[in-house]
């Protein structure tokens, strides 16, 4: 049972259904999942994150695919039941196939394992990987900076 | 300092050579970073998760970019910062922009977001995530999508 | 099904009632939720554990609803559905209003956001945060320690 | 070493000089921490992130105060070394006494505790927590929606 | 719902019933829990990670109720409601008491709260859990490298 | 540096003093690590951590090794440095070798791993592993309760 319960659009105030129209319209769908009816209990906090979320997940130099594979890549190591859930469908509609789930699966499965061998075994972090530019660029020469 | 030291490669048994032998081949480098140093003192979790690593991290369905990528966003996400560091550097050399670290690190930080609200407004799993073969699929033919 | 099975009332030894009563005089109520009933199997873990909870949850500098917030707080970062349900019905005995579970929420999303950020860009801490005293206490005089 | 660089205010380009600015008229400080620096390469995360929190972190039914012992409560359950000395400092900048800290970090680490016993022993929810309304609410009426 | 669905044993290809079998033989069961039905998906992640488990909880310098209490000190901390389960039960085959499992879950409560006391209170490693050999071995003389 | 710094022993107040002293005297050992000089702030928290891990890590069904090594298993899951350290030494003081803190760290790793395949595949729990008594035990019979 959602703590604050779920805001059905026949039941939204005008500032909800507008974030409820722009998210069936940005994702070509015609219905709201419990996410968004949950935290629209808080319009400020669903006005907040719809944006940030479009913004994000929207076009970039990483494709939807990608975006929505990190996604489901953080919420499995996190163990969030309803975010595994979601964006594993959300990942299909953006043409994830079995297989590629099943590679995802298996980078967090192994880079779970490493994280916990590297913290456990306490490695120092190699002086190649922390020189500035040279470690993170692996001695490549840094033309520009693009994103300045 | 790393619990059990580091093995460098003029101390390591034949065995341990041999590892980071395919490690600096595969890899295409001349040095092994700390962590295999690490685990190599025990010979057998060194072989099997440089054989797994190997594996999961070759071609497949997902390119070695993407995988990296991946690999930091589960890091970052656990607050390993050996592994945050050496990921961040192998996605550079697969190929990552700062364009695509700075979309990388937006996604991470929403998803740890969102994770948050979800549980923290305990969201009911939707119906449409559960249906059997809609949502999941199950190798089947899609007749139709359920989810649009 | 809990592990070992939830202790009820008319089933539990003296020791074990003495504290479910304590627990019911403490917070006014007159039933044990599963927590304690599951914890119960291990007198001693039931005790000790009650013991803490009483002392720090029990009147302070922080309020009764801070302090359920904060756990709150910790419990929807850690993913665990059991005592998001049992504290976010504790904080709104202890006083909370919608509202302030919503910006609770936003507050706990937020943390857990920029949380990646800060380890995934690998940022290293501030000089002005490590300074002894003055670092943590903003170059404010020390007049006294308050807690010897 | 912050894996794009820190971004310094002689350095910055006008749009990141004016959320600088921001950050700091805000805050009532003279300097930027290196977090804001670090993301700063990516214009895009360091104007959504300042927003963000601005309007989280801002005037509401919670205090500055106790929002921010959330955050650093969720970053010491994180273990984000980086977030818990700068909210650590925030907090004490907002009014956070040593008495204080030390009942917020009690309450921390005793949430930390129960949740692995609460998932450990498989507690399930019990119903009173999960009826609609009345499990929330603890039985109390619901005279109006306060947030729609 | 599993994902990609449960591949049960009748509809399996030969190379994964090979698993199947290999799986009740070395466990001496007539099943197969749904961990294994649901990563068949994937022979490939199915069979490294078979050979992983078997390797790393068989015969060693730790018994196997040792490995299997570790597992569920490990999934009790993430909050992996699957792992507990099936985990728990593993361990109680393998002469896991009640005694036993309320020792293990005061251990894994405890240090749960001390991570994050010792992480709040941003604790500085003590030089003598630094030094090489020294610190982790407490001043013992090593006479001989065991693992090399 | 700790947020409210070390308190050594010569200038404890004489409670603080007492935990100290008992500290050393059942440890056996002479000094006090940084984790007890910066809890020590707040006499209470000291106070009642040291009962708490006393009690827990003290003589019981599980030998004090197992549960050292139980503790830096759930300290490497959770990234705490600090802990990682302190409890390494410790279990390498209660007899620990090379080879058992390598098994330690596969099991470690390898539950890390299959908590992340188990949650990113959305495994169901086997209703073997749920049934009341039965699933627990795997079908053996339950003589009588050991711990009521």
């Amino acid at each position: 049972m959602a703590t604050l319960g779920l805001i059905e659009y026949e039941d939204a105030s005008p500032e909800v259904r507008a974030v409820y129209d722009d998210i069936m319209a940005t994702r070509k769908t015609d219905w709201i999942n419990n996410f968004w009816k949950a935290i629209a209990n808080d319009p400020a906090t669903l006005t907040r994150t719809w944006q940030s979320v479009k913004e994000i997940m929207g076009p970039g130099v990483l494709d939807a695919l990608t975006k929505e594979m990190i996604y489901v890549a953080v919420s499995a190591s996190n163990q969030c039941g309803y975010c595994i859930a979601s964006h594993t469908a959300a990942a299909r509609k953006a043409g994830m196939s079995d297989e590629m789930f099943a590679e995802l699966m298996a980078v967090v499965g192994m880079a779970n394992e490493t994280n916990r061998l590297a913290s456990g075994y306490q490695v120092e972090i190699d002086e190649q990987f922390k020189l500035p530019g040279a470690s993170a660029r692996q001695g490549q020469e840094r033309e520009h900076d693009l994103l300045r």
